[in-house]
């Protein structure tokens, strides 16, 4: 499966489901996931009805994780792709008070921080635990 | 069903569906609707899996009007609620040019335009013809 460079360039890749790729962009200044379905199709809502379910299953596992292991009390999910054409869905923990609470954070983050190497290895490590995850299967 | 006040200032009420409301946000620079699934849960992806599976058909019968309907290119999907807790899912027609492509919506439109009475009848009518709509059923 092929992935848009200019999500390589901003994500670090987790694994896979059985239906999406799943992918954790590099500003950890929030938890913020990307979900990238297995298809040439670019939007959500005209995916085949059976994809879509799986993606959205995906989408909720990454979303439960996100409330568990980040304590988030929000999530934010959003298919938008206006500049990268692949389809992609955002799935963020989002907390009043965060860095742009509440604005979405596409354009309004104002701080960019890095994942420690140990961080990533154990949020990859709980989504394979406990989330279906499966580590590398497939990597690009 | 109740409809968070925010809501309701700042759409025209179009009609039901099964699972949830149709709302047009009452800026028309773009075409930007709003599902508001009948549920007290807050999070898409925290729903039942059914509630979630119809809610999605729902937002993709809007979805695909968007396209016929305003020739929009592109559609946004998102579950936000950072201001409004309410559960409402933002269907947004966008095209390279408009407004604030490629930025989202949310907090960039730099214009305020009104739908004529006529033109909301007219996309009213076009969803009810088409899409499943039904008007006024179970209105607020």
């Amino acid at each position: 499966m092929l992935i848009h460079a200019r999500l390589i360039a901003d994500t670090h890749f987790l694994g896979r489901f059985e239906t999406s790729l799943l992918l954790l962009h590099r500003n950890a200044v929030v938890p913020w996931f990307i979900v990238v379905p297995d298809s040439v199709e670019t939007e959500l809502l005209d995916l085949p009805r059976p994809v879509r379910e799986a993606v959205l299953e995906e989408s909720a596992q990454v979303a439960t994780f996100v409330q568990s292991y980040f304590g988030s009390s929000k999530v934010n999910f959003a298919a938008i792709g206006n500049i990268v054409p692949q389809l992609h869905l955002h799935v963020v923990g989002r907390d009043p008070g965060d860095n742009c609470w509440p604005a979405p954070i596409w354009g309004n983050l104002t701080e960019d921080k890095q994942y420690p190497a140990s961080e990533c290895e154990a949020i990859c490590a709980a989504l394979v635990a406990d989330y279906g995850l499966q580590r590398d299967a497939g990597r690009v």
